[in-house]
């Protein structure tokens, strides 16, 4: 139940566990969210609550038993949430600035950053939910109250409709801050985007191991925002679809295929340089240490793919369902030959497999580092599961990664008839803070 | 970590832990999701998989710090899912039955039963995923593969359209067969329900720790009844909002308070007789051992309710929200005083505080047993989260437990400003079956 694999540390970051601080007694009525920690001590907790595997036979059978209650470090070198091992839930939004003003955006943007400080260590917003004047609204919402930190992070990025308008116009004076790659992403056959779950000025990704509290960051974010940034869009999320780490067992997606097994993982240290982290020299100075997000939301039309059969479910993936191995033989981590012929004489990976058209030695060795959820929202009106996935992907740049793999993928890929692209943004990350820093120091500071 | 408090007996259940049964061997293609209890062994996963909490100096400081991979019993007096100790995760469907042929419809309930009996144990849903045949449709969708049990439960309702049509002509020769009190709930005051998210002939409640394993059930529940029953509508929820245990700590639901505290236990083994389980002579012989359940779809008003006083709110709600103690003082399991005043000599609870007028000493004692969650379905077009309760109550009779209470609530309570009901409907759930059993057995076999 100790074993703590799943919880290595991504390379270049600061330790994943962070001291435990016990917040201000405020006249007794503050019911802290860290007493937990206070009491039983951080190394207790990172013992007892970290994801732990049940063993089985082989590492198949390893499943996660128990979700991480501790903290991860809000401060670092990059921010965190993007290789941090993926946690089990995600609450996403997009907002729009509704100000004009840009110190009431600085404002908002440290505000935020407090705010997200304070909740990713477990503790309350602002004065807390119940610790502040009984005639005053409280700062906190207050439904985490006695949780844990769940693992928590925040994490923000920045849309280009924040440095330019509709018509190109610099807004907020970031004239020639805007990143080249921060551009919008091309029309790709069969997207059918819906602007009401697409672009926004500013994103937030909330990742909890308990959904109640990445709700609650996001609620209390956006309502800090209040007059000066408005949500946008926002999606609930499930059931990650990547593992971010070795350790982490490849979850299903919705097809009922595992889903990420090539993904970048924490401890590829080179992979991260070349693919995720924006180095200087790329862009613009404030995003050196950053990275780019591509965040699609994709409609899986689940009850036609469970119609097809098994086997032309593999040939459209690429994959076995049960194992995950490549058709072209071995198991889930084994390489993919796409050379490879099968008894027939035709390509064991055929020719439009999903994971042939997405493979990096068709894209200059483009890889991403993926961060998705499964999503069901309820059902449509005709009864079928509005269900699909929630795809978030972290890069270097998105003009040379993520567009030309979707590029291949949208003109040949099978899978399409049973996908549909309704969301789609793109947003600037900026790198991590310091104790003493704010979101978008480097980009207004 | 091994402390499982929250898994006491429910009185009158079968025990919750499952034998753990290999599913047969399918051509070594087949992967089980009980490999992990065949090689660790139930006990093993019981100790290790159990909620376990986290000790801190007091119980409000209790947290559960890791999900349950167990199973728990499908057969028993009683249908599984009611007493049970409240999973944290839930999707809930209802459908509307599409055939007019009482054959069909037994079929599709013996089929159903046959499903929820395999899932529940954590095995696939007939030949599963991968070993049937490469040539048709795999029988299981695939994405809870790899997955313990997570405390599925799956638990069947019966609505009033399932005996009659909206001209009150019986269907499938249910005639006279429907309850007295399985009839539509009255219209309150402020409900502004939508048909899309009310009525239903057929329920199902899927609970587990897990929200894959949840969505897995509805899923391919839905699948199986296709040509027979259609999704009509359907919820996914989070964050439990009541503890059906002495030991689960009391969730917060979306206002920040404690919701639940005084629900009924399972150990309440009167209280179960006299508030929940059908007896015999209450109505049709077949619904006896059964339950009513009430689902309301109540959306909360979150950022006005996030405007509010502190003060404002303890009187709304009747309690405090750190502690969840009744504002006539104690701590949160004190009963309440609705005769004590304050230092102004004004009643400590306020004559329409929501605790007040829900009090069972205002309705003949009729308690209930809640089962409810939170709900994010994103946000509205006006950047609001679309947030509430899926209200969910067990009650031996509807129309003088829940709808008194309601209509109470519906003409007084302050909290209806913050609160929206838009949907709604009314079940009647049969007896739990034994090792051969099925859905309906004692209403069509």
């Amino acid at each position: 139940m100790t074993d703590d694999r799943s919880e290595g540390q991504p390379a270049g970051q600061a330790p994943e566990v962070a001291p435990a601080v016990a917040p201000p007694d405020r006249g007794g009525r503050r019911i802290s969210r860290r007493g937990l920690l206070g009491t039983a001590g951080v190394g207790a907790i990172a013992a007892a609550g970290g994801v732990g595997y049940a063993l089985g036979s082989d590492k198949s059978e390893l499943q996660p038993t128990s979700h991480s209650a501790q903290a991860v470090a809000f401060e670092g070198t990059y921010q965190a949430g993007i290789v941090t091992p993926a946690q089990d839930r995600l609450h996403f939004a997009a907002y729009d600035v509704t100000t004009d003003d840009r110190d009431e955006l600085v404002s908002l943007l440290k505000e935020w950053t407090e705010a997200a400080r304070a909740m990713t260590a477990g503790r309350e917003v602002g004065d807390g939910a119940v610790a502040g004047s009984p005639y005053a609204p409280p700062d906190d919402t207050g439904e985490a109250l006695g949780l844990p930190p769940s693992r928590l992070t925040i994490t923000v990025g920045f849309g280009p409709g924040l440095f330019e308008d509709a018509d190109g116009k610099a807004r907020f004076g970031l004239d020639g801050q805007r990143p080249p790659a921060l551009a919008a992403l091309p029309h790709f056959i069969g997207d059918d985007l819906r602007p009401e779950r697409s672009g926004g000025d500013l994103a937030i990704q909330a990742c909890a191991d308990d959904p109640q509290v990445a709700v609650h960051a996001i609620r209390n974010l956006t309502r800090i925002a209040f007059g000066r940034a408005e949500l946008r869009w926002s999606q609930l999320g499930f059931g990650r679809t990547s593992s971010t780490t070795a350790e982490q067992i490849t979850p299903r997606n919705m097809f009922g295929f595992k889903d990420g097994t090539k993904n970048i993982k924490a401890d590829e240290a080179d992979a991260l340089d070349a693919w995720v982290w924006v180095a200087e020299g790329d862009g613009p100075d404030w995003l050196a240490g950053g990275s780019y997000l591509v965040a699609r939301t994709i409609l899986m039309r689940i009850e036609t793919w469970d119609r097809e059969p098994l086997l032309a479910q593999e040939e459209i993936v690429g994959r076995t369902k049960g194992s995950g191995a490549p058709l072209s033989g071995g198991d889930e981590f084994t390489e993919i030959d796409l050379e490879a012929k099968n008894a027939e004489g035709e390509p064991a990976i055929p020719e439009v497999a999903h994971v042939r058209l997405a493979h990096p030695s068709l894209h200059h060795g483009a890889r991403l580092l993926r961060r998705g959820y499964t999503f069901v929202d309820g059902n449509d009106e005709l009864g079928q599961l509005a269900a699909g996935l929630f795809f978030l992907a972290y890069q270097r740049n998105p003009h040379t990664q993520f567009v030309p793999i979707q590029q291949a993928l949208a003109d040949a890929d099978i899978m399409n008839e049973y996908i549909l692209h309704v969301g789609s943004a793109v947003f600037a990350c900026p790198p991590g803070v310091d104790g003493s820093g704010w979101w978008g120091e480097t980009l207004f500071g």
